[in-house]
């Protein structure tokens, strides 16, 4: 196998994929429904997030998640248990989503009575970097507890992320993690994004998240008006 | 491309490298080097446990490391500052080690002078799975960070493992982690497997992990001899 002849593989499958992201995408601005895509290590906090972010926005809009995994159906079962309509994708042993498992995922929802999706990747600082999910926004969440050096170790993923939420804040001094160092090595490999610092397990910063959310959807929503 | 075009695909590069292993697992043991595969999330911890092992392992023998990275240096500076043997692979994109990367990094090493060889695969809870780099045991770390529930939703790779050792013993508590549950949840994933406890941070549990790895050292010799 040459390295020329595992490109042209790799091209083709990525190609099918971005196609069929990019009619997702069509779809998703026809029905008004803004998409997040979350991606992260494992642990990170995704699911706790996510359940913190719903439930401030379901005040005023319908939220929804699907959530990717290898095995269990416990992201999903949480997000429900907290009153949140979610639906988990199980991966087998693939170490990210595809356009194709999100489109089966929401098949039988109807876009036109949602107004956020978000989509949990499975934990994993690499592999989902390459595969468009047709979402409209790119998030990185990144704990306290992995360490400052992260987004040096593993720039390639956190350079396709439009925004980036660091987590567990509440264990910041516990763990010993220096934040404004962390913030500076985002900044070095993603310069510009926006970071917003919370801990979903205590509700911290999940006012000023989900207001971020909010304004970005009505923006979209105006100009597809 | 069909799914069994795929699979054929994937089936080639992978016996490419699973020879490519087994020969370099033969030199290995006509060296009587001992080998161990470190897999873990980005974060748990694996570049401070093999500082800690290699400074406790050099009182009597001679260990080195090789750790992967998509970008940085780090990691082998950390572990060259603190006296060891180690050198560095840039994976650039990749997700994961493969075995030629391994030998590539070791050429220039004599086998014959060394007594254990490390291998900090990249921070990666599914791709390092499939790729066996000649290793005689392959360890996963886990932090009482990530949460008690990661065995489960990560199955495929700590299924491959031989032993798991769990790190950031010393914040367990600040954490809230559940230990016992995370050890159960070890092993019904992973029947009867070993499990560490330490904090590499803190040197907590570090002389009977190493004591582990003596004996398992000395017993390769004696069988070889």
């Amino acid at each position: 196998m040459t390295e020329t002849k595992i490109f042209n593989i790799k091209k083709k499958i990525l190609g099918k994929n971005d196609q069929m992201a990019q009619n997702l995408r069509d779809e998703f601005a026809r029905h008004n429904v803004f998409v997040a895509n979350l991606v992260s290590s494992p642990g990170a906090g995704k699911t706790e997030l996510l359940q913190a972010t719903m439930q401030e926005l379901r005040k005023n809009y319908m939220p929804a998640a699907v959530t990717g995994d290898l095995a269990t159906e416990n992201d999903a079962r949480r997000l429900t248990k907290s009153g949140s309509l979610a639906k988990q994708i199980l991966t087998g042993t693939m170490c990210h989503l595809e356009v194709d498992m999100v489109q089966n995922a929401i098949q039988d929802w109807d876009l036109a009575e949602l107004d956020f999706l978000f989509i949990e990747n499975v934990g994993n600082l690499v592999c989902p970097g390459d595969f468009d999910l047709g979402e409209d926004m790119r998030v990185m969440l990144i704990a306290t507890t992995e360490g400052e050096d992260k987004p040096l170790k593993y720039p390639t993923l956190i350079s396709t992320c439009d925004v980036v939420v660091i987590n567990k804040m509440d264990i910041a001094a516990a763990v010993e993690c220096d934040v404004a160092l962390l913030e500076r090595n985002i900044h070095e490999v993603r310069p510009g994004v926006p970071i917003f610092k919370t801990s979903a397990k205590k509700g911290f910063g999940i006012d000023a998240w989900t207001a971020f959310l909010v304004d970005q959807f009505e923006a979209k929503k105006a100009v597809a008006a």
